[in-house]
């Protein structure tokens, strides 16, 4: 059970306000007691508002940040000055009902780009969730802060140490491989200082959100944050923090994989494994390639094993590579051997590329380094989805 | 009137042996003395065999070459020795029909990856082609190399200086931003030396072949190549040699234009320029990531203009820009100025983004370099030929 955490959905009426239809969008998570906290953040250059705001809250504020804001259908980026305006009047807005200073405060926005805040909206959403806070709705934070998704991302653990580690994701689109990938808030009651907590955080997303690769696009707006309150009395030191970090890692992970799986028309989930490289950075470059390419992703979609299109992805990546010592399987299935097509059995190949899980490994024969991606098929839902997107 | 080229189209039963619907699959194209060539191919580390042998063909005769086979159906990639093997077989098969050296014929392949070239039926196609050799199939053989091309592509511009320039292209997918992106056969009754054919291609390619983006997905055989047989009786030399390449330009230009046009399951064709940048390469960058954006042609596709994914996408090519300089127009429409949006008319954007061609200008406001780029939508259409390309 999560310690000194308390959270509220409500309907701010920020949908209603673009002419949508109307569900909750705004969360407010708040703690009792001031937190360390930790955050990794889009490395676009064109970064949101919110994201903006919170790496000067974070920096000025480690150990002390008391809430975190959470609106939906509204990105607030390529808002200019009007934007930054907007998310700092709204972490004053916070900050005046739970008793706390501004830049104690963090935001994130998802949505739409291009279009303002409607600040008096958000004002009376951030009073009727204040009002609202309880222990028990993160189920309803974790719907109210979905745009595309279909199902809420919610991962809750205990450790046998006894501290719990509660997280809460969006995905869906413009789901890229470099850096943290959409948003995502998690919250432990276990007592950390703020720089081993941003260790932690950035050693947990390397290994579960920068893994994921739906589409390539990465966002204005992408943003993890951990909060840690100490609630549950454990103050983790020394060994203690592996532990932390594999637990954080594991939630990370889970929730990772759900974004994959509930990618924006997504019906395949595909791990991709690059072996065989020189470098683990090299191998991660050529598996972000194949995962981001529009025909190897529309041949999962048609359940076609056309694995050619895997290699000439892989031979595009700006990495040099020797077509002579490619092999390449599909889940047990050797497809390719030092180069060579194998004598394989095409229904067995197509009955994998059918399955809604598949495992692809490309091995480069030029070292011992290697990468692992998840990413899905690209679908006709996914075009109809981002076609009328605004509309 | 092109002098001294035959030309034939011919079902050589290449489709029918992947169990396709037959069609006119084989391509000849013979001069009838030995002409000067250039190319310019794929910079995949995954080359096909036909890529291979024509650089190894064009660097050992650079004057001497005196015909090209294209076949679709197979691309006679990733197929290892063998596959180089029955390249040169069917070199050897032309040089003997048309009576010269096996290394002084080029070929190009195009078709699914992966799979051999039924070479039996190749050598009686190649046998029943060179019969029908004549000096008027341009068309048919502008129509035999398609693959999910829906209309053929073919340029002839006969010069006020007397001698005439004849290209055909193919396109459709695998249309990537870098090098020579699809399979194009040019050739000209000028006589120009094979040093200088060299340059003005890649400067043509450059200005044409190159600046075209469908899916970003760069082919293990994309191939360009000139001919030059000189039967015009013209012989261009200095200041002749600027008309020639900018000639050439226009009709790899137009063949270009043709491929994005024609693009798998296109329906708007889009000039996106890149203006106000430190250098040329860093606004090519930065067109190609627009270019390639999912979410910003999906957007395109439903008639949205949702121009924050085209900000979102310039911010992650991975070049320093400045959010607060940014400007965008949708035709003459401007949207944006200097990072801030502008009160524009919802409507008129719409009615941009419906049309069958914009033109999309960024304008970074940061030096005076800029890059152009012809890109297209992706469409539902372009899921279902991708999903199902072998089946």
């Amino acid at each position: 059970m999560l310690k000194g955490f308390r959270v509220a959905a409500v309907d701010a009426g920020i949908y209603a306000h673009f002419n949508k239809p109307t569900r909750p969008d705004l969360t407010l998570i708040a703690a009792d007691v001031p937190c360390t906290a930790a955050g990794v953040f889009t490395t676009n250059y064109v970064k949101a508002a919110p994201v903006v705001l919170d790496q000067q809250h974070l920096a000025a504020n480690p150990n002390s940040i008391r809430a975190v804001l959470v609106n939906a259908g509204c990105a607030n980026a390529a808002t200019a000055d009007e934007g930054l305006q907007n998310a700092k009047r709204t972490t004053e807005v916070v900050a005046e009902r739970i008793g706390c200073m501004p830049s104690e405060v963090l935001v994130m926005s998802t949505g739409v780009i291009g279009t303002h805040l409607p600040i008096a909206k958000m004002e009376s959403g951030i009073a009727a969730a204040a009002s609202a806070l309880g222990a028990d709705a993160w189920n309803d934070a974790a719907r109210a802060i979905m745009t595309t998704d279909t199902k809420p991302k919610l991962v809750s653990v205990t450790t046998q140490a006894g501290y719990t580690i509660t997280g809460i994701a969006k995905g869906a689109g413009m789901i890229a491989p470099n850096m943290a990938t959409m948003l995502s808030v998690v919250v432990t009651d276990a007592a950390i200082d703020a720089e081993t907590l941003q260790m932690a955080l950035q050693s947990a997303a390397n290994e579960s959100f920068n893994r994921v690769v739906v589409d390539g696009d990465m966002s204005t707006n992408d943003t993890l944050l951990l909060l840690a309150n100490g609630a549950s009395g454990i103050t983790l030191t020394g060994m203690d923090l592996l532990n932390f970090t594999a637990e954080l890692t594991d939630v990370c992970e889970q929730l990772a994989r759900m974004i994959v799986a509930d990618g924006e028309g997504v019906t395949k989930f595909i791990t991709l494994r690059v072996n065989g490289a020189r470098t683990s950075a090299e191998a991660r470059q050529i598996a972000n390639t194949i995962a981001t390419s529009p025909l190897v992703k529309t041949a999962f979609y048609g359940g076609d094993a056309n694995w050619g299109r895997i290699l000439a992805a892989a031979g595009r990546a700006g990495v040099e590579i020797d077509p002579g010592k490619l092999s390449l399987w599909y889940d047990d299935l050797q497809l390719v051997m030092n180069g060579t097509p194998r004598q394989y059995s095409e229904s067995r190949a197509t009955a994998i590329a059918n399955q809604a899980e598949v495992t692809v490994t490309l091995d480069l024969g030029l070292g011992d380094a290697g990468a692992v991606v998840w990413t899905c098929d690209l679908s006709h839902d996914y075009v109809s989805i981002n076609g009328h997107y605004r509309t």
